[in-house]
């Protein structure tokens, strides 16, 4: 079962302007990766390409790259500090898989299943390890300084979900202190980052730093609404992964606010007691329809798309700054 | 069962020396872990106090300072790296403990058993970002290159291990191999950086490295033989622990090499198949007596003891020079 949220789909919601913008960059990013992942112990690259070349559109270091080029940037820091980024994703990617013991991630076996936790966890250390002397051979310790408290600041915010879990009195304003953590707070690093190795005021580092949370923000909402139906089947998601799971996120918090008793005793059975039978995911997307849930989720998404693309109204028009607003448009569009 | 390994103990084997020349710096470097384990994600100073307050000997800390005072260092930058290394011996110990899937570290339950892997894996990443953190506040690149690049070579280590797990042809450079990346890199670069951020000749940096490598060899050796006997229980560690993981250690690599056929087939039921009867355990360290793999385990210590000791003649006679003497006397002493 799926819910088609209505949304107007802007017509220039597409990554391919900043993706023909990056092309060269890009593949030097890529011939990074590929290097970095080497190692006379040959599982590290084999687990660490599995994900890597596993078809995620790395959008994270793409930030890094255009926020450089947006800067008017003309060294080639931003390559190494590109493949950091990814490498600080991958790693998260690697861990989160530990931590909710998935099966799949983006459609195929995830990495634990194939190697095993332990190989998961311990490819995840070298990756972060990789990309920190990365960031050190670019010689900026204000990029240091900023991708490091990030990398604290993403675990924080996976422990602080660890620790809501399965709570539905979860807050909006909590749920919003999870997600600015674990997923938003790399992309506002990874744009920073850009403007501080180009030494651009800090306006405008700040500027590039408000565009990644914001996105961030609006593209981890528009997740958590695939994960309960849209056309998360490509990419390689189960709808009602989420729910089986026992997360909180926006949607159970608004369901879950604006249901009676009946509904919010449902919840508690389903999600914090983890008692699901087999019509229950069914009866989840009808709570939520039923209190707009999804669809405000989206509004919710919208407005945090709205300050990204306000955030960019600094930089004078370019065909970056255009490709970038379409990049925002395009992760508002995923939903439907 | 446990084996008194005949070994002459110098009457100097103590880190009490180091201690009281370290007594100041120390309190500075506990305030630091305090502070910089504090979160508003009350899970993460419960776990993190929970390991870094079990009473470890803060050794590889302690190296880091010790250094920086043979080589007059006159900042305050040591005390954030010997925190930073500190928090990533600790990140190492929550994730091997998910790895290795132990239910004791130090006497006590592990960290998993009590908040589950989850908190273990995401709290050890919070570490190792706020070791990082603490490494660009002192702002040496050359000191973060150090410590990063033994992040990357630590978690290498462990991977090789993985690799290597439960294959008894495993041979004594392999292991060494091993040993090297996941325990000895980080005695090894904890030594380094304190030269360094004193900027001290290239010839200091390398002997204090020299000095943490083959301390940290030793270390690892000494640490196997007590998992086969000696006063390991003092130490929380079950004997025969590593027996049981099916792990490749010295002792056991050198009686495989020295066994006959009948004993070969021993090691490979019990450590490759995971077959291990109620007396097998004793079996195992009749066997390694017979070939005194024990006893040449602990030689072969010696040997990277000395090889550590040597290293510090470059420094002239200081009591900081005779309390690191001493260290590597109490590490070696700690076998019977």
């Amino acid at each position: 079962m799926a819910v088609i949220v209505p949304f107007e789909s802007p017509s220039n919601a597409s990554i391919d302007g900043l993706v023909g913008l990056l092309a060269a960059d890009m593949e030097r990013v890529n011939a990074t990766i590929l290097s970095r992942t080497g190692s006379e112990v040959t599982m590290i690259p084999e687990v660490a390409n599995h994900l890597i070349s596993s078809g995620g559109k790395r959008l994270r270091p793409m930030l890094t790259l255009a926020m450089a080029q947006l800067a008017d940037y003309s060294g080639d820091g931003h390559i190494k500090l590109a493949a950091a980024v990814e490498f600080m994703h991958t790693a998260t990617l690697l861990h989160d898989d530990v931590v909710d013991e998935s099966e799949l991630r983006r459609g195929k076996l995830s990495a634990r299943m194939l190697w095993g936790n332990e190989a998961s966890v311990l490819v995840g250390d070298f990756l972060l390890g990789q990309a920190f002397r990365m960031m050190v051979e670019v010689g900026s310790l204000r990029a240091l300084d900023i991708l490091s408290a990030a990398a604290a600041t993403i675990a924080e915010g996976e422990v602080m979900q660890l620790a809501a879990a399965k709570n539905t009195a979860t807050t909006e304003d909590e749920y919003l202190a999870v997600i600015r953590g674990k997923t938003a707070e790399l992309f506002a690093a990874a744009c920073e980052v850009g403007p501080v190795i180009a030494n651009r005021p800090k306006a405008e580092q700040t500027a590039c730093r408000s565009v990644g949370m914001n996105l961030g923000i609006a593209f981890q909402l528009v997740d958590d609404v695939l994960d309960y139906g849209g056309k998360s089947a490509k990419l390689g998601k189960n709808v009602g992964d989420d729910f089986r799971e026992g997360k909180i996120t926006l949607p159970v918090v608004l369901a879950f606010r604006r249901g009676n008793d009946t509904e919010r005793k449902f919840w508690i059975r389903a999600l914090e007691r983890g008692e699901i039978g087999a019509a229950d995911l069914d009866h989840a997307i009808g709570l939520m329809t039923k209190h707009r849930a999804l669809e405000d989720t989206i509004s919710r998404a919208q407005h945090y798309g709205a300050m990204s693309v306000d955030a960019l109204a600094l930089f004078p028009p370019s065909p970056m700054k255009t490709a970038l607003e379409e990049v925002v448009a395009f992760c508002l569009a995923r939903s439907h």
